[in-house]
């Protein structure tokens, strides 16, 4: 077999490449993560607005909240990622905060993950005052991460 | 047991009132069904949106693709129950066609679950090619149903 210099110095140029890349920057674009910090969020207000519109009665959709409840609870797991250290300016509400109080910004996230699995729980029982008391402690949980570390809108 | 005659009378006038209205309109208020569609609707941007962000590699979430992908094609079932006939009317894009057209409306929402359901699948292999030929394929089903059905933005 004959070695192949040229792919040799090339893959060890790249690893050298992305291993001088702090992890902040190799993670992307500060914008791009942004944008989908903002899409995930969005998808979480999204879904608890559509179980808290069924709850209210405004809408007869009782068998969704289920499908509401897990897609929420999955994001809640994606907010360990989407704050990565740079993406605290541009288009964006985010407080230094997060970054500066990173054990209280973790808990507040470990206490949406947890809530919403309590949700979850509810809506596959589907009784609905264990569903009402859950997503009450659910909109506790958004308000004890967005009080402390997003900017109110301007 | 003494009987409660005001009782039954009361829940007698309740059901005959609750007979006496047409489905649509039991459903609730048109303007509530229209915002609650725009939620999952809103849900479902989002999500495909999230996925579209990582295949581009614009953020290196792909542990993120699955969960997008069910939260999707669970709202991609909702679809069947919001729109009722008497959402056409308001703060809405829907074109009559909805329910002129019931058999090709269908036909376009059974296929966007069914393209999220090879999303779904593709993600839980981990396979980049066969997510990015199903995200394709979602993209498509996605335009199946607005082309014909949603009104341009004004």
């Amino acid at each position: 077999m004959k070695l192949d210099l040229r792919k040799i110095l090339t893959a060890g140029a790249l690893a050298a490449a992305l291993l001088s890349v702090p992890a902040a920057q190799a993670a992307g674009d500060p914008n791009e993560a942004i944008k989908y910090r903002q899409m995930v969020m969005s998808s979480i207000g999204a879904h608890i607005g559509a179980i808290a519109a069924v709850l209210k009665g405004k809408v007869p959709h009782g068998g969704h909240i289920l499908g509401h409840a897990k897609a929420m609870h999955a994001a809640s797991h994606m907010l360990d990622d989407i704050f990565p250290p740079d993406s605290g300016v541009g288009e964006t509400r985010v407080k230094p905060e997060i970054w500066q109080k990173p054990v209280e910004f973790k808990a507040a996230v470990t206490a949406f993950q947890k809530t919403s699995a309590v949700l979850v729980e509810a809506a596959r029982s589907g009784d609905t005052g264990a569903i009402g008391a859950a997503i009450g402690d659910v909109g506790k949980s958004c308000g004890g991460c967005h009080k402390p570390f997003r900017k109110p809108k301007e």
